[in-house]
């Protein structure tokens, strides 16, 4: 692990105003005085409010590529940056803007590992209702989401990956921002975001990143154009920081796979790294696979880099690396092996379809609203009902008959369904033509 | 006096981070917004960072002449409104944005109030080194520049007009945005200047306002163009909040008259009281004592209103007016009588003109700057010197000879000199040829 070294050099510093003053009319930061705002956010020195100017600032007159990567370098090394060089196997991270029903990393992190690869992977916070990653892992009884530093770099040597909680001591000039970005209106900055996630990614030890952009109606990027901005923003700064970087903006217009909740996403997940499971997860977990092991140098060609995947996939490696990771972390794996052991909600019933049609669009983030209220997402006490969420999801580009189940509905509590129900029927609209379902991967930014 | 009335409605409250989202996406905010949030700022209800952010915002995103119109209002009424209805005479004010060497409103204020026109001028504090109105008006002994709202308005019915300091309790909102604006690069955004300068003017009680925008780079707004659009959205808004309104935009590319300082600049003031004093002083006095006659109704052809200015500054009652207002408010008008009273600085020398030539070009900001170093502004201790400062100013186009005064030092202390020196010298530029002097009078916005 090491930490920032400061080669503060002959560098005046400049006054707050005068800095923002820059920001407002295109000037174009050096790395000097990105590294000394930084510092004087980490010290409290620089007030919110200059902080909150220059924020917005930036999002309107943005950063360019040599700001962005110098103000993700200066965000990374405001803290502890894990050094995983002792590990000799290729080490690739993958990180995802967040979508609904997206249980790509429970499937892509025991495969890549299963292909000697190691992937540092830690989750940060849940955006709006999205359920992380690591929420959906600890719906496993006993799987602790917490490890130190150490703990983290022991097990990747061990096993070749691991799971858990971002550690405060990463990027924590990051923290400092993204609570004010969100006070502030400054979330939706390319720059920001940029700095914001790679800053993390990047002191996880990887050398590489494979990063799944999504935009659409349950991504918080909703507009493709900006989503292919991003993908460009982050490859560029990560590239210019040295590591290997391929993106992949994808569709985040209806939910990924059938279900939606906690437990409901791990034994889909399951099934996934049994070979089995819905078609568009099995698209996505390829395509993500394809691009780690390609960047790992563990697949040369792309017809070597599928047949890896889906060896990994088939042959239950994928799934006994999965297992692995659990009980390393923890958790119980007979819940792996026979994943009807993980309780079941009270109810269970179906979403009728008001009439016959197709399946036009899904409104993706108002089922994630949905299966929050039944209680998936962490409630005032912290507390989340692992049981709940929907399943059979009907995709968009369905035939159904009026009455027939657009999707299964897992609840416990009367109340709470009501409410949920709102959001549910809201989600969908029908249509008498089949519509083009939109494609998964719009495209691929290296 | 009177104080706002609130007449909320059905108003919900909305957050303060989608008020911020919405200026940022370009939307418009509604009267009830405008009011939500300055009653906010007053109260303290919304915090400094997102109020930073949402003048950011409005920076770059602007705002319509509605918002800026339902600004300035609603800014005005967050504090006391002085009301001189009781005054059955016209009451005009006038406003300048700030020039070296200005000293129009010395002349102005007793010219129109020997035209019968109420001028109830409340100043401001000083913009970075510009020497205001008041701060001149003291280098008479005595003179107070502070007047209750109640002495305001009799001392307005009793002789027509007043020159004193603004007070707290008009348009209090101002006050707590002007902070936050220094020190966040909002300044210069036009709806806010808008906003912050109607909002005091308005509050003062005059029926119509005289506005002299002034761009060069001895004003803070350096350029011509956004000169134009600030007079265009004070008089805008002006006549929106139902004000007679008139903005001329006038060059402040070299200091006014022949000079700058304190008892300096007074003595210039009466010279032009007495019908004399320099060609371009004259011609401003001219051109905005015409517009403040006719808005108040009191010349209406161009040539009578030449007249009534004329007429008033040959026939002494300008002067007499000036002495009347200066005595009451408590200054010895045997200076005005007598104005080598005035003690005058210990050492006078000449800058001398390094080479023969033309004078090209004078940065205004620069001899201002010198003279505020020589101790005409107020130092840590509060205290002005009023003796220093510059005199016989050669302006634009002037032709010289080498080593002949460019201008004249009044300075008191050696140390002061030499730092001063420096600016004076940097201030001008000689050049071979005859440079064609700007137009004083660039535009006038009715």
């Amino acid at each position: 692990m090491t930490k920032r070294v400061l080669p503060l050099r002959k560098f005046i510093k400049p006054t707050f105003e005068s800095l923002i003053e820059k920001k407002r009319d295109g000037g174009e930061f050096t790395q000097e005085e990105i590294r000394y705002i930084i510092d004087s956010t980490l010290d409290g020195e620089m007030p919110q409010h200059q902080l909150a100017a220059l924020l917005m600032a930036i999002y309107f007159a943005n950063m360019s590529a040599q700001e962005t990567a110098d103000l993700t370098e200066e965000m990374m090394l405001s803290g502890e940056v894990i050094d995983l060089s002792h590990i000799a196997k290729p080490k690739i991270d993958k990180y995802s803007t967040g979508g609904i029903g997206d249980k790509t990393s429970l499937v892509l992190v025991p495969l890549a590992m299963a292909a000697g690869v190691v992937v540092p992977m830690m989750c940060g916070v849940e955006h709006d209702y999205v359920i992380n990653t690591l929420e959906k892992l600890c719906a496993i009884p006993g799987f602790k989401p917490h490890l130190s530093n150490e703990q983290f770099a022991n097990q990747l040597a061990k096993i070749n990956g691991a799971i858990c909680a971002q550690n405060e001591d990463l990027a924590p000039a990051d923290a400092k921002y993204y609570e004010l970005r969100k006070e502030t209106g400054t979330i939706p900055s390319l720059p920001l975001i940029t700095g914001s996630v790679l800053s993390k990614k990047l002191a996880e030890g990887a050398e590489g990143l494979v990063i799944d952009v999504k935009w659409g109606n349950g991504s918080f990027i909703k507009d493709l154009e900006q989503a292919k901005q991003l993908a460009r923003s982050m490859t560029r700064v990560g590239r210019s920081m040295k590591r290997r970087c391929v993106a992949l903006v994808t569709d985040m217009n209806q939910p990924l796979g059938d279900t939606v909740g906690t437990s409901l996403e791990i034994k889909e997940a399951i099934t996934l790294l049994k070979g089995g499971g819905p078609e568009d997860m099995k698209e996505l977990v390829l395509k993500l696979g394809m691009e780690i092991v390609r960047l790992a140098g563990v697949a040369g060609s792309t017809l070597s880099a599928k047949q890896t995947v889906q060896r990994h996939l088939t042959d239950g490696s994928a799934l006994e690396k999965f297992k692995e990771l659990v009980k390393a972390q923890g958790g119980d794996t007979t819940y792996v092996d026979h994943p009807e052991k993980f309780p079941m909600a009270k109810h269970i019933r179906k979403l009728p379809a008001p009439k016959r049609g197709y399946v036009h669009t899904i409104n993706a983030a108002m089922i994630a609203h949905g299966v929050h209220l039944l209680g998936a997402g962490r409630d005032h006490h912290g507390k989340v009902d692992h049981s709940v969420g929907v399943s059979e999801i009907k995709k968009v580009g369905t035939q159904v008959k009026q009455g027939e189940p657009l999707m299964m509905i897992h609840y416990n509590d009367e109340s709470k369904l009501e409410q949920a129900l709102n959001y549910f029927k809201e989600a969908y609209r029908l249509a008498p033509k089949r519509p083009t379902p939109p494609p998964l991967v719009v495209e691929r930014v290296a």
